[in-house]
């Protein structure tokens, strides 16, 4: 993937913007989330308690990212068609986004619930790629 | 690099944060970029006054994130022995982050000057892989 | 309604923050989205280009308000037992933040689309304050 | 109240912004005290470091919130004829938004705090729905 | 002063928070308001459509600041004992903000609307400075 | 300089935006170290649970404005000619702006880093200065 990367930079596509300018990727929510796991394997190693405070301000930063993230492509990129052929999408965006706030990555420092909010976000990409590919 | 991204989404690892969470990733300067090209090409093919001044709004925000991503890896992941490794690294920055301002990308509306910008992303996101993999 | 404002101020409560504080209320989208709908007369109104540029760059701060408003009360008050009472409630949130982004309120200066907007709002609201009395 | 906006949501008109689109409402300051009361009440009741971190920095914002909206009605709704009319206003605004900062509801846990803070919006309201109906 | 800039530059001391730090200056405001001033200059001076979308954008941000700034005096520096002693305070305050609004600095282009506002944050910063020797 | 600020108002030109404006000043990043010194200052004498949580998230916020300004002035005041003038200007803006990070002022509240950070911000101050006199 790295590799991937290096040699071809040029089709990676992935950022929003409401003009619509078309281009999408789940990978900017899934990138603040990798942060969160980061933030949480961190906070857990340090108990120092201004480290744990500044873990904790920018975890629910990253944390706001990803319910962002994650809610710009639920409404701005699949449109009824998508829905329709994917009935859980509503559900898995709305479990993904409450994983991502107070019931989960922004309510704990656990990396296990961390990694839920990646698993999630990983349904999503995969169903967002299939209908890239269609 | 879509299908690698289909099959190994749990390696796509990319945001940033200043605790320091260690993660970091050129894609999302590039991302950005991405847009700021596909605004260009929309806004070259409309000439809807009210459009044309939507995408200049939010071509203005998304080359504002362009020069802070870049900003984020140049102070905060690249260390004085990177710098030292790599001469240049200094000027392609700062030639990256100027061509995402008033005499790049913000000042522009021609897809040209996008790639001007993505062109020298990739040159630092080059760079940047070396680096990891050393 | 004005009256009641005067008279019982006490019980207006509903900002949102994600701790969560349990404040909730429509009236924050349906704030916003009035505001797109006077943006949009006082735009039809008055032909002068700074004053168009300026409602246009107002507008889209208004309307992205109004999606973010609609987001917080999608993700974190409604639960999964609302979905259940309200099947279409996903479809409602997915279709008043559309009209809120680039095919509705951002994309448009016609105060009949606010409208639609507003309407969609209000169906959001009576099934909150159903929930809230339930 | 709560009936009132089931009934007749559509004569709730509240937002700002600076074209000016014309519509203002001193609920949009309130909602932020409610929260930061219900934020404090909370916090008293719970020692969890880190949901009383997480609290604090939730405070904060939703008090920079009611400090803005707050400073919107002052400078952008009342005008000179209102402030002769009623001269103690600027000193409400003034103690209103005091109360919301350093040496109020920012600086303080206390929910008796919050409520001073409260009070002083009503009073606000009082007068800015007095001038509407004039 | 560009003088006195480079050889005691260990006495400018003019940000702001709300801790508070006691760090405050009225430069913050002037700042921005001579960026807008520049701003107005520089369109009167270029029909090009693009660029001047862009300058209103832009504008708009930094009066935005100017009345964050002056706000922020108003509310957190300036104590009763102030406004006794300098009735007409709330006075001023109400008016530059209100010059960097919709009625002045926003809602215009022209230069000699911005050295409206300077000169009111003038009259601020002496007064700001009196306090300060006192 | 005080004094001067009360004489020559008219002199003082420092904000920044990305038309560009052309006004440009060190000064607004010296202001928000000055912030953070004197918040550390506060942290130190202050034992309060709740006022250290509280300037551990204000510094936060002044320490991204210091990276902010400096990334501005780095990126979008300074020429090619200036870095081949001050071969070390690269370097220095890195240095000032890793101070403000996680290895500086945000990682830390002990007043000497700020300290260093206000004497690399006034190394650039006086190549600016310089640089306008040119």
């Amino acid at each position: 993937m790295r590799l991937s990367r290096i040699l071809k930079p040029r089709f990676v596509v992935s950022a929003h913007c409401d003009l619509p300018c078309g281009v999408y990727d789940p990978a900017q929510a899934r990138i603040e989330a990798e942060s969160i796991k980061a933030i949480d394997e961190k906070y857990q190693a340090n108990t120092d308690p201004e480290f744990r405070t500044r873990a904790l301000i920018i975890k629910e930063q990253r944390a706001e990212l990803v319910k962002h993230h994650l809610w710009v492509l639920w409404t701005d990129y699949f449109k009824p068609a998508h829905f329709e052929k994917y009935p859980n999408l509503h559900t898995l965006f709305n479990e993904a986004t409450k994983l991502a706030g107070a019931s989960g990555a922004k309510g704990s420092t656990d990396a296990a619930k961390a990694d839920e909010l990646l698993q999630k976000i990983d349904e999503i990409a995969k169903i967002f790629w299939e209908t890239k590919q269609a």
